[in-house]
This record gives C-alpha cells, sequence and structure tokens, in this order.
C-alpha cells in the first residue's frame, strides 16, 4: 500500500474562513485530535504575522506529539534584503517547529505586478530563503503559490520557481490552485508535466471555488503527487480548501492508500464532528463520509435496496468511517424501513406483529398533522413508547402563560417572560424567567422547575434550533414545524413539535427532549 | 460555442433530500424561476408514485413555460406484464408532460439481487417501456441506473441495456452515478468507451458521495455527454446530486460552453438564493460562485492582491454571475449591481452620489444584523425611502403586548391575545385581538386598529409567511428572520424582520408590509 502523507492546514489556511476564529486553547485541542487521528503534517499558524499564533506556538512546545509534526509557515525573504535579517524568517525559526512551510511566487504576473519585483529577484528570493532554513536543520516545504496559473501563463518561468526550491533542497514541493480555478485534467496533466522535470517530493494543495478541489487533489495523486493539503471539512477562504475529510476515505477506501491507521478511519466520524464543535460550525449534514445524511436513504425503493444488500445503494459502508445508516421516514418511504428503528427500541417487536401496525399508523397521523419524524429519533422513541404502554409522564403541566412585550428595536433585550407550574409527585413547582421573546423565555421556565426534581436536566442544552411553515399560504396563522436539537455534552438527539401557534410547537418539542433526557438516564441506571 | 443541455431534477431528485418537502405551491414557484433562468428540462416529480406529484402536474398545465420542457419521472414497466397495463406507466401519460425520464437497472447484480428477475427479462422491460413512450409522442430520457457499477461488474450487460434503450428510440441515454462512488477519470474513460457502441446524445447524472459530482460531470462532458443532469445547490439524497450552481458557470465560464442565456448567467446568484429561501435550506456561505463568501477575502495579502487586479486571487469575475466581492476586514461596496434598485425607486439618483454610498451602507448594516434583502422588495423601498428622508410614518405605536396560554393540545384553539395601541395624527386607538398563537394576534390587533385610520388595509392579506433560524447554534434564543408576501389583490410585496424575538421579527415584517401598501397607494393618487 502506497503512502500518502497528509498535511493538514485547518489551523492556518483553515483560519481564513469567515465566521473561524479559533483561540490558543481551541488550536491545542485540534492539534491534539489531529495528532491522535495520525496526521503526517499539523501547518499550525503563521507565527510572523499573527500575535496569536506565536502565542500559540510556545503553548504547543509543551505538549509532546505522538505521530504527527508541526509545521510554522510564512514566506520567502522580502525583496532586497539578506535572508539573516529577515524578521519574518527569523519569526518562523523561533517558532521551534520540525518542519516549515514557506510560499512564493511561481505566477510572473504576481511577481511583476503584484509584489512588483523582477523575475530574477523572486528566484533569488526563493533560493535563499529555503536554504536558510535547511542550513537551520528544517524540514521545508515549498509552497509554490498559484502555480497551475503561472504555469498556464508563462510554463517556463513558473517550472524555473520549483527547480531553483529543489536547488535549495526543499523538502517537498507543493504545486498550489490558490484561485482554486484549475480543472482536473488539467492539475493531472500539468501534475504529470512537472514530474518531467522535478525529483523532490510533491505536494498538492487546492481551492474548492470551482466545486472540484476534492477531485484536483486525488488527479493530482493519480498523476504522482504524495503528499496531500487540506483542511478538516473543507475550512478555507472564499469557497474553502480541499476537503481531508473527503479525501482521506477517498484516497484509503476507494484506491487502497494508506494515510492514517486502518483503525482510525473506523473512529473518523467522532474526530471530525468533534473538530467541527470545536470550530463552532455546523458540520454540514450533506458532507460525503462524515455528515449526519450521508449514509440516510428516504426513497422507498432504496430502503428496500439497502435492506436486501447494502451495496445495491452505498459505495462504502458507513460503518467504515464509523457513520451510521439511517432510514428516513416520509411519505415516500416503504414500511421494512421502519421495523429496524422499532427493533433499536424493543428488539422483541416483529415486523408483523399487531403493535408494528399500530406505531406506522401513528407514523401517519402524525405525518398527517405535518411531523416530520425523520431524523427526530427522541420524538420516534417517546411516540414508540406511548404505544408500547411504556411511558409514563416525568411530571403534568398545569399552565403555562407567556407574557411579551415590543422591545422598542432594543437588540437582544429579555421582552417576554413566561410562567411555568407544574406538578411532580403530588408536590407543584411554580417558575417564572424571562427571554429574548416568548420561546426562549419559556424553555428556561419550564428548565427551572423540571430541575428542582430532576437535578440532569442541568446539564441538557439545545444546540439547534429550526422552525419550518408548513402552509405558508396560512400566514401569521400557519402550522409550523419545530425542530430542537440538544445535547448532555455526551450523546445529542433531536425532537420535534407542531402546532398552529409557534410556542406551543416549540414547546412539545422541548418536552419530548427533555422526557427523553429523563428515559435515558433511567434506562442507564437499569430501571 | 458548443451547447449542454441542462436538465434540473430538484423537484424530483432534490425533494428526496432530508429537510426537504416541497409543497405543491413551492413547486409551481421553482419551476417558474427555473424556466425563467432557461433550463432545458425541468423533472418535476414521479406521478406514480406520490399522490403529491399528481396534484402538481394538475396544477402545473396550467403555467405555460416560455423555454423550459417539463418532464416527468418513472421506472420501466414491472416484471412479467404488458406495458399497456402498467400502472405507474398509465400515470407518467397522465401528467401530460412533453417528455418523460425513465430508469432501468443496468447493473447485473440488481437485475438478479434486488428486483430480483432474469437479464433477459429486464432488457425486455427497457425495450417495452422506452418504446411505448415513443409510440406515445413522448421525448424518451432513459436513466441507466448505475450504470457506471454495472459497467465495473459487467461490461458487456451494462452496453446492452443502453443498446436496448436505443434500439427502442430512446432521444436521451442517462448514464448514472446512482451511488456516487465512481471517480472523474474512470467516468471520463467509460463514457468515451460508451460513445463507441451508442450514437444517442448522452447525459450525465452523478451523485456527490465521493465529494466529486461536480468534477465528474465536467470529465464526462469533456469525454462527449451533451446533457447535465443535477439539481439547483446540489440538493439530493445522502450527499446529494452534481449541484449545477457549481456545473452551469464552470461550463459557461470556464469551458465556454453554451448553457443558459448570458445575461441570465449574470443574475445567477439572485436566482439561486431566491429557490433556496423557497426550499427553506440555508444556502452554504461557501458555495463556489453563488454562496456570500464565494468572493469574500480574508488574508491582507489577497485582498492587496485584488485590489491590484482582481485576477490575482479570483478565478472568475464575481459580478459574471451576478455575486458581489467582499473584503471582510475593509469592506467595499459593489454599486453597480445595487444602482439598477435604487433608480427604479427614484431615477434620479447617480451611481455616485453621496446618497447612493448611505443606502449601501445601510444595506451593509442591515445585513450584518441577519437581513436578507434579496426578494424583499418591499422592505428594500422603505430602507431607500428611509435614508432619502422622504420615509414618514403612517402610525405610531404606543405599545404592544401579547399573552399566551397553553393551548392543552387543543388543535387550532385560540391560545394567544394581543393588546396594540397606535396613535395617528393625535388620536390613539387601542385593539385587542384574539389569535392561533401570539403572532396572528398581534397580526389581527394591528390591523384593527390600522383599519380604522386607513381603510385601504382592509384588502391586504398575507400570503406567505417563513421562518429562518439565523445562528441556529443560540437555540431557543436564536436570532429569526421572517419573511412575509402579501397582496392586496393587485399586486403582492415580500417584507423581512430580523430579531432574536420572533414575535418582534414578525412585527418588524408586518409593520414594512402595511406601510407598503400605504405607501402605493398615496404615490397612485399622485401625492
Amino acid at each position: 500500500m502506497k503512502k500518502i502523507r497528509i498535511f493538514d492546514s485547518t489551523l492556518r489556511d483553515g483560519a481564513q474562513a469567515e465566521g473561524i476564529s479559533f483561540s490558543v486553547n481551541d488550536k491545542i485541542k485540534i492539534v491534539e485530535a489531529l495528532d491522535e487521528l495520525g496526521i503526517d503534517f499539523i501547518e499550525a499558524g503563521n507565527p510572523s504575522s499573527n500575535p496569536k499564533d506565536l502565542e500559540f506556538f510556545e503553548a504547543v512546545k509543551k505538549i509532546k506529539l505522538k505521530k504527527s509534526i508541526l509545521v510554522a509557515f510564512g514566506a520567502t525573504r522580502r525583496i532586497g534584503i539578506n535572508v539573516i535579517d529577515d524578521q519574518n524568517v527569523k519569526s518562523l525559526l523561533k517558532a521551534e517547529t520540525q518542519a516549515v512551510a514557506i510560499f512564493g511566487k511561481s505566477w510572473d504576473f504576481h511577481v511583476t505586478d503584484i509584489i512588483k519585483t523582477t523575475l530574477e529577484e523572486n528566484l533569488a528570493m526563493i533560493y535563499d530563503t529555503v536554504s536558510y532554513l535547511k542550513e537551520n536543520n528544517k524540514y521545508v516545504i515549498y509552497d509554490a503559490e498559484h502555480f497551475f496559473d503561472g504555469y498556464k501563463h508563462n510554463k517556463e518561468y513558473a517550472i524555473k520557481t520549483i527547480l531553483k526550491a529543489q536547488e535549495a533542497k526543499a523538502d517537498v514541493i507543493a504545486l498550489c490552485d490558490t484561485n482554486g480555478g484549475t480543472f482536473p485534467d488539467e492539475v493531472y496533466e500539468i501534475v504529470c508535466e512537472v514530474k518531467k522535470y522535478i525529483n523532490v517530493e510533491i505536494s498538492i494543495h487546492t481551492h474548492n471555488d470551482t466545486g472540484m478541489a476534492v477531485a484536483n487533489s486525488i488527479m493530482a495523486v493519480k498523476a504522482g503527487a504524495t503528499q496531500v493539503q487540506g483542511t478538516i471539512l473543507g475550512y478555507g477562504e472564499r469557497c474553502g480548501n480541499a476537503n481531508l475529510s473527503t479525501i482521506i476515505p477517498n484516497l484509503m477506501l476507494k484506491k487502497g492508500y494508506d494515510c492514517i491507521d486502518k483503525t482510525k478511519l473506523e473512529e473518523f466520524t467522532a474526530y471530525m464532528r468533534y473538530i467541527a464543535e470545536i470550530s463552532n460550525i455546523n458540520l454540514l449534514d450533506q458532507l460525503p463520509y462524515v455528515g449526519s445524511s450521508a449514509f440516510a436513504h428516504k426513497a422507498g425503493m432504496h430502503i428496500d435496496g439497502v435492506t436486501k444488500s447494502s451495496n445495491s445503494f452505498e459505495h462504502v459502508s458507513p460503518s467504515s468511517v464509523g457513520n451510521s445508516r439511517r432510514f428516513l421516514l416520509s411519505e415516500v418511504a416503504g414500511r421494512s424501513s421502519i421495523i429496524g428503528k422499532i427493533q433499536k427500541i424493543d428488539p422483541s417487536i416483529n415486523k408483523d406483529d399487531e403493535v408494528t401496525k399500530k406505531i406506522i399508523d401513528r407514523i401517519k397521523e402524525l405525518e398527517y398533522l405535518g411531523y416530520q419524524l425523520e431524523g427526530a429519533d427522541a420524538t420516534f422513541k417517546i411516540m414508540v413508547l406511548k404505544v408500547l404502554g411504556k411511558y409514563k409522564p416525568f411530571f403534568n403541566l398545569e399552565r403555562f402563560r407567556i407574557i411579551g412585550d415590543d422591545p422598542l428595536g432594543k437588540q437582544q433585550v429579555l421582552s417576554a417572560s413566561a410562567i411555568v407550574k407544574i406538578e411532580v409527585g403530588g408536590k407543584s413547582e411554580l417558575k417564572v424567567a424571562e427571554g429574548r421573546g416568548p420561546i426562549n423565555a419559556l424553555d428556561k421556565a419550564l428548565r427551572e422547575s423540571l430541575e428542582v426534581f430532576y437535578p440532569s436536566i442541568k446539564n441538557v442544552h439545545l444546540t439547534d434550533y429550526k422552525v419550518r411553515v408548513i402552509d405558508t399560504a396560512e400566514a401569521s396563522a400557519a402550522k409550523v414545524r419545530v425542530l430542537i436539537e440538544s445535547s448532555d455534552g455526551l450523546n445529542s438527539w433531536t425532537t420535534v413539535g407542531v402546532s398552529n401557534d409557534i410556542v406551543e410547537a416549540s414547546w412539545i418539542a422541548l418536552v419530548d427532549s427533555l422526557e427523553y433526557k429523563l428515559i435515558n438516564d433511567l434506562e442507564k441506571t437499569g430501571e
């Protein structure tokens, strides 16, 4: 099995993404996760341009990495100065990483029109910087910025720049599609051509501006690149960088390359979700391999096919990347899909049991009312328990009331209050809470009253809240469907509520969410 | 310029996506938008599997399309029956579309192990169905399901299936990568090979399970396919279908193919956002060409480069797809795109006027708060009038208050009340109304109080109400965007409101809607 080295730039190029802002602590956590996963190189920041990155490189020195090599990123020396005197190159060395990645210009137009120097001086900048870093015992990755555009405009000069890096003894030359506009067939042809001139290891660094960064990386590997640069989940400026969460399984599962340990690949989805959490970015449901919809089947015929033979509608097994198959319930879906979900709750139930029919009838009823149980696994479970007669309410609602006032344009004012009165085992509890709008207030008041009886509710927090208007033509009296995602730090689950009143729809989903937590707590203690 | 025909399946394969559920009305709106855009084929549903789709095909008959050809989707006849007696084929004909797409099996394993029939019967099913539909004067697209997997397992049989479709006079043969596991180089080689056997037009239909659906479509075109199937924004089961919002600009701007009118491509981003709104799916910021981050630059060096020469860090111009450049640190305006909209309100305003800058600044402020003015024409107009100093409020809000009670599970109960007190010309009016939930109550109370002063408000009714949660991680305190569509029987208009409090967001959109009506009434009477 041929080894492809993975170079992760989540903490450097990924940090250029809109909406991403890593703290030093976030970065440390991500470095530790990538090291556990077995990523070969972690490019962790630019110590010369960013004081936060310098602080990070100080902090990371205390951590002993098992597998990964840390990389500091910077540029070639400035125009017209001696490399020894270059402040940026000095801070690169100060980061004390084993490896250094430096970028230089390979597109003649960028040399003459953007940084405004001569083509000769640019070659000298490359040579001086790479050889100086090599003298300082660094493993040097030379990033040939805009290589593909440069090659298309002036092949001879583009090749000259990487020959200079090779002459200066760079360990790896990374061919960059900086603007992300290159097509996969072009990448393949150009990498093949470059291989004729260069005998240093070749790396590929692509951006997703034509939606083909993954394909471009794959085609470069086919042409002979043995290192792939990208970011976890494709974070990056504009349309993002090549997505390593897709590339690694593509290379390993579909082409038989060796990138990370096979056992780590089987935990891959959990790692990706963890990194998404730290980055505070929703992991896209549709993401190949690791998204929650990646192996979700809705069409009845597909569900039927997968049940007969998984490879009928799945190109790889979900467990090969630590993800799982889901059958979505919907008007398009067939019946045989539901029994698997029921058996997860009670394995003794069979397809032809009376109770199975009852459950299916109840699903149809709920769908008619506007519920969508696909994804709302917690509501599904509670519904099944109700049909089985195994559900006992944890509290009785005596009353709730919301009062909302015009917030008068003041943002984030606590414009609403909610009163909730519940009863548990003969004891009543009345609570009031303020919130940003009536739903937030009601959410708070319900939790506060329940916590009196069930302290574990304190650990539950809502991580996602979605509203969908069902029959939009009914306008402000339209039915709405509210989807709530909750987490207790260990698990996460989704519930759904439907009503003409958005407050009630939210209430239904909220109650299911909190009861689901309590049901699972009980199941764990074995009662 | 060579023509590539675009085949959109948003309403059929896209509807398989988790979280997507189109109403008949949504589907009509999307058909109209795709037709305006000039998409060649619109696959709009499966009349044989879904009663809602049958209802849609009835409704769509009333609409005269300018450019697009409507396609109904179905399967080959069932095993062992005469095609004339097949209920599904009958409903396909009942849809009365000019074109029909039918799928059949090309992978021998699916024939023998999933649908469980003989390889010969499967060929007969393909032949019978295609030729019967041709006899009924349909334009027939034959979808060769799992073609690439089938080809890899049993090339001879896979080729036989499409030869059968050709023999039966299919107009187009679509090669489908149903499981989405094929790589771009394989797609290229296989399509080249198929071209040796088939002289019918070839279409490509790919899924994104390896993150390469766009690249696979592009490589198929390179190999000779002249029709591309996909969905707007890549909606679809699992990881989605090939994303037409990326493929169309890729083919037109980067490879010089002809897909839609160039002028329509220049409005492309607005169309994509409109369709995303109707689908109630957030358009991914990072999406190539049409995402809001697609041309957003954060790195200082990139901003500097783009300022010197746009192609230094942009592979195409943002205006070529109707998108705009954004600098995340120091924003610079896209004036020319907005001036047209401003001149509709006041033709005397020019691009370089001071007031144009003011309006653009205000738009940026609102966008930062979470507003999206695309489509919310009425809110846009009121905002411009406010900046111009031409806006006078029609009423002052003294106070509103909502009170909501637990509807106790009773459906459609009037569970909330709203009190609204407004003042017009020194006269106050206090009204109370009940509604299904607080927003409905508030809507009613505001109208009732306004009608006292402005009787024409009676003619206004809301025709659409949508809610979008913006920062979902804030859960029940998340910011929401409310979109309201109103009509007075003659005209219809859209307004938008944003707040952490859904009641306030609705109130803002509601007030804009009613004021817009009053402003237009005044303009008509010439004041």
